[in-house]
């Protein structure tokens, strides 16, 4: 058997971890936390939906992929809660590690891009890693406001907090943002947001 | 609010229930089943990471695409266990309502151009509906083999069943068929496929 492709086939194997690794967040209507995997594919089918509003000019394939892989580190690092200003502390350290892991796994050439695709998003300096970062962060957000506030009631998360995670969408589309910001303020109306 | 982007969050807001439609395979190692938005992103990555081995020359967009959507309709046509032949029976009629209600609540252009790729997919007469389909019948056969047999052995699948349904492999990548009938026989020599 090719070994290059039973190194493919061990990857794909392990990031079925990913089914199990969860968030903070619920899934709408559900008392259910999501997982990774669940995440990932919801904000790459936002993606897709939503690219038409980027104002900026994106590569759609290059964003997807940058989606589908961008959690990957979490399988060894763990989930780290957005809003915990302490555990994010190391998150960088932990994640830089479990890169190295995860997409050690591949054939060099692969593993290479993969990792390459991950840096990117995470310094959010591209077009497509600023309209990534808009997908990975309005997704929580539509399920809170849908869940009659979820985790931003939970862990009393204070306004100012919230504005800030999910500024990224302002620099990447001025159409999402008025959406964001009406939604926001339905939010704080509807005493979804308890914190000032 | 813009009235087409309003579409496009109910979409985005209504597809959540993916996460909640629960198949027969189970996740690796864990004694849950996993669901419709976990399989269409684990089999989105399988694209990425496999794509090398097919034999025809595909668009890589279109085919992350169609496996990210290909089982929407399932939100009101429920999963279809692929060795259920009865319930299999109707699933086209069940499948073909639902994918008019899901890919309706988008604006016009978009429906069409995700219920196409839908159809694409189902149709599986074009190298990337072909490649897409066994990205989708092999992540379940990677999930059972992991798990020691899974449903092949929970429901005493027939040999004969399983090679028919991973048999679009076999005309779309030379060097995944091979690994494919190497799993096989290897799941037989372990008694993961019983029933001759």
């Amino acid at each position: 058997m090719d070994e290059k492709l039973i190194k493919d086939i061990n990857f794909i194997v392990e990031i079925d971890k990913m089914k199990s690794i969860y968030r903070r967040t619920e899934v709408i209507n559900e008392k259910k936390r999501e997982d990774d995997a669940q995440h990932s594919w919801h904000i790459a089918i936002m993606a897709m939906v939503l690219h038409e509003y980027c104002d900026e000019e994106i590569d759609l394939l290059k964003t997807i992929k940058m989606l589908l892989i961008h959690d990957l580190v979490e399988i060894y690092a763990g989930d780290t809660f957005c809003y915990d200003k302490i555990a994010n502390g190391d998150k960088k350290d932990r994640e830089k590690i479990a890169a190295e892991k995860i997409f050690g796994l591949l054939e060099e050439d692969k593993g290479e891009e993969f990792k390459a695709l991950w840096e990117e998003f995470e310094a959010m300096e591209t077009p497509e890693a600023r309209f990534s970062a808009s997908m990975d962060r309005l997704q929580p957000m539509l399920n809170n406001y849908n869940n009659g506030g979820g985790t931003w009631k939970e862990y009393s998360v204070p306004k100012e907090d919230i504005y800030k995670r999910i500024e990224p969408v302002k620099y990447s589309s001025k159409k999402l943002w008025e959406f964001v910001l009406y939604m926001l303020e339905d939010a704080q109306k509807k005493g979804y947001i308890i914190k000032d």
